[in-house]
């Protein structure tokens, strides 16, 4: 394979980010050929319905609807995996490597759930998996966690991974919008995606911070095993009494390793966080992840985290990677580096439990307007052992019915879910609390 | 090389930086040998002051104060050259790629002065030239435009590159002290280079503009070539009046590039940056990059700009790169590659003349506290071309002296370089204009 002077790519899937890859491949042909010293050759793509309107840069003679034909192609070199889905895109995949090829994509789902098996059968079969795309779009995360900050071990990985949710929530905080409104513009400028669980209860950015719980420790962490909590709950009333309280709210994942007892921490969910954090300024569809290291510190980078471009900038960055090891014979030394690395970072870590996970909380109840109720609130939170920071009753939101938010100090994560079990069952308290939880700084 | 076990790493110069990478190369020794799948041997270093207390994992046997005997010593595979300084430094590391050896440096001034040498010698010699500790510390900023943004070009470059003036600004503009006062505390934190221009009059951060510049457009720009300003010149007013303008004084790197008439403008100035922009939130010594590629869109990397810590993550990661592509035996291709690279980078570009750098202006007069000098001053500006966009006149500095505080539209350098030398020319005006510029949202 080093004497080719061309590598051919295979596309499974044609949709908004594959046909950005084959745009820019095209414009930049010269560019990356004088960078890889070798060419790159679209060469087939296979796409679910051959009737649909495409970019005119691609001939359609390039197009076949039977996407085994890509992955058993002995031409194809490398495979850009960009068809999302779970089930189909695996088996493609693992034909793929079976085949030899190597594959770049951008499809989280697949990889968070299939990552162990992915991996595995990639370096059985001397082939690399490639996915800087699917964490965090453009912005070139993953490069600088295994690469620019390979003397770190990283404490704190924090970040805002869904672009979808923090465009909503900056445009009910910018503009006084209700959830509900936004969402709908949202769904209307096609921001949302199809199963909208994946933006809006924070599944999307929890696959995200799997992935970099994965490049930081060496370990899969299941969704299962983290607190994932997504934005629906949220509404103006929450974002006025954060802004109250020097903060805004932020669908923030956060991965954390206690290197003293082993214990990794994973989460999604909504968070008040000061707006004196550079991430709390991150608006819109930007993402932004933030990586505090031994050794760098802290290190933020911010981004598109998604459309046609950013996330093509990414696939692309992937391909001139793999061009580079495939071209230059070192595919399989890395592969077997690789792998004794992950090893070595996997040092039998585990998963912190409910009753280790410490942190401040916000809540919001809504209460009957009468006498004896916050005494009774205080109560239910004390008998948690959970100790209130500040109270903020507003009564009068009409027909007897007051709102009440409490920030707590410090407590555990079971100690909150006990206390909250016990509110749902409190006559006075009417609805569900919402419960969100206050990002402590880092420094 | 390829079948050494070990490589022998030989460090010119143990201050700072260089214990700080000796520190986290022991303590992080097994972690980078399952990485790379060779070890790094702390080999020796070259000191001037052998006498000096130094850290005690470094053993007195492991120095000299000979650096010839590290770069001449067939045992030393890479060379650390953390020693500073440009003759010496340049003298040493041309000898090291006489004899192959690969150079990691954190001498962005040696770079800067002698890169066009520096490169072609290390080409020419099947050597390596690492320096992604030049620019912006701990921030894996070269990799990042190199690699992570490779499908990209770069249109707009931008960003905080010296954490000390930044020091100084964010100390003013929260503490409201003095220019004076605030330099005399940094100074006794150790913040301020021996040499002061270097952060006080921007050259520092040009320097490493200049290295930006090269990676994005494959072109080396002398300091003579850009417009480069410190921050002597700003005091609590200023800072005040851009507060009330919406906007943080920040000393800003902007390297931009016009594709269309392939011509290129860097310069390093304090600027005026609405408080909107996330560069704006970013304080104390921090840096920040902010890269707009064609493809990615904006990306902001955001971190810690210097110091031991941040430094030594640079070099470690640019170590590990050598190291791979040492053992990997692929140096001598990527090397190739990488110059048919810049090679194609450099389109003959050329320097934009300061009769072509369009910008806002913000204009800080003392004048004569009587009628008729505000109409003097604005038939200066008229008379210049200028048009003004807001004036600020406080009155009463005391002693027949009022404050002028003008912005103005966009215009070109030469033309405000023209008007602020008839305004030093006229009596009225009292003292030097201060002048600074007005950062242009990107988006």
């Amino acid at each position: 394979m080093p004497d080719k002077s061309t590598l051919k790519l295979g596309f499974l899937g044609m949709g908004v980010v594959g046909q950005g890859v084959w745009k820019h491949i095209q414009r930049h042909g010269e560019t990356l050929r004088s960078r890889l010293g070798v060419g790159l050759e679209l060469y087939r793509a296979a796409v679910r319905d051959l009737s649909l309107k495409r970019l005119s840069d691609i001939p359609p003679s390039a197009l076949t609807d039977d996407p085994e034909s890509i992955v058993n192609d002995p031409e194809v070199d490398i495979v850009c995996e960009l068809m999302g889905g779970t089930d189909r895109a695996r088996e493609l995949t693992l034909t793929a490597f079976r085949n030899g090829k190597t594959v770049v994509t951008a499809n989280k789902a697949l990889i968070c759930d299939h990552g162990t098996e992915l991996f595995e059968a990639a370096r059985e079969n001397g082939a690399h998996y490639l996915f800087e795309a699917s964490v965090a779009g453009g912005i070139p995360v993953i490069k600088a966690l295994r690469e620019g900050l390979v003397a770190n071990r990283f404490s704190h990985i924090f970040g805002i991974l869904n672009g979808t949710s923090n465009y909503i929530l900056t445009r009910m905080e910018r503009e006084g919008l209700a959830y509900e409104d936004v969402l709908t513009e949202a769904r209307n400028l096609g921001y949302v995606e199809a199963d909208e669980a994946l933006d809006l209860d924070g599944i999307d950015a929890a696959h995200k911070a799997a992935i970099l719980a994965y490049l930081a420790h060496g370990r899969w962490i299941s969704l299962d095993e983290m607190v994932v909590e997504g934005i629906r709950d949220i509404t103006l009333h929450d974002i006025q009494a954060a802004h109250r309280l020097g903060c805004k709210i932020k669908l923030l994942a956060i991965i954390s390793k206690d290197f003293d007892t082993n214990r990794i921490r994973a989460g999604v969910h909504p968070m008040l966080i000061s707006t004196e954090e550079v991430v709390a300024g991150v608006d819109e569809v930007y993402n932004a992840v933030s990586i505090t290291g031994d050794v760098a510190g802290n290190t933020v980078l911010i981004g598109r985290g998604a459309g046609q471009d950013a996330t093509a900038s990414a696939v692309i960055s992937d391909i001139v990677d793999a061009v580079t090891s495939i071209s230059n014979g070192v595919l399989e030394s890395s592969l077997k580096l690789e792998a004794a690395f992950y090893e070595r970072l996997s040092d039998g870590s585990t998963i912190a439990g409910l009753d280790e996970i410490q942190g401040s909380f916000y809540l919001r109840l809504s209460v009957d307007d009468k006498p004896g109720v916050l005494a009774r609130v205080t109560e239910i939170l004390s008998n948690a052992g959970i100790s209130i920071s500040t109270v903020d009753q507003a009564s009068g939101e009409g027909k007897g019915v007051a709102s009440l938010i409490l920030t707590t100090h410090r407590s555990t994560e079971k100690a909150m879910a006990g206390a909250v079990a016990d509110l749902k069952d409190e006559p006075s308290v009417l609805e569900n609390p919402v419960l969100l939880r206050i990002f402590e700084s880092i420094d």
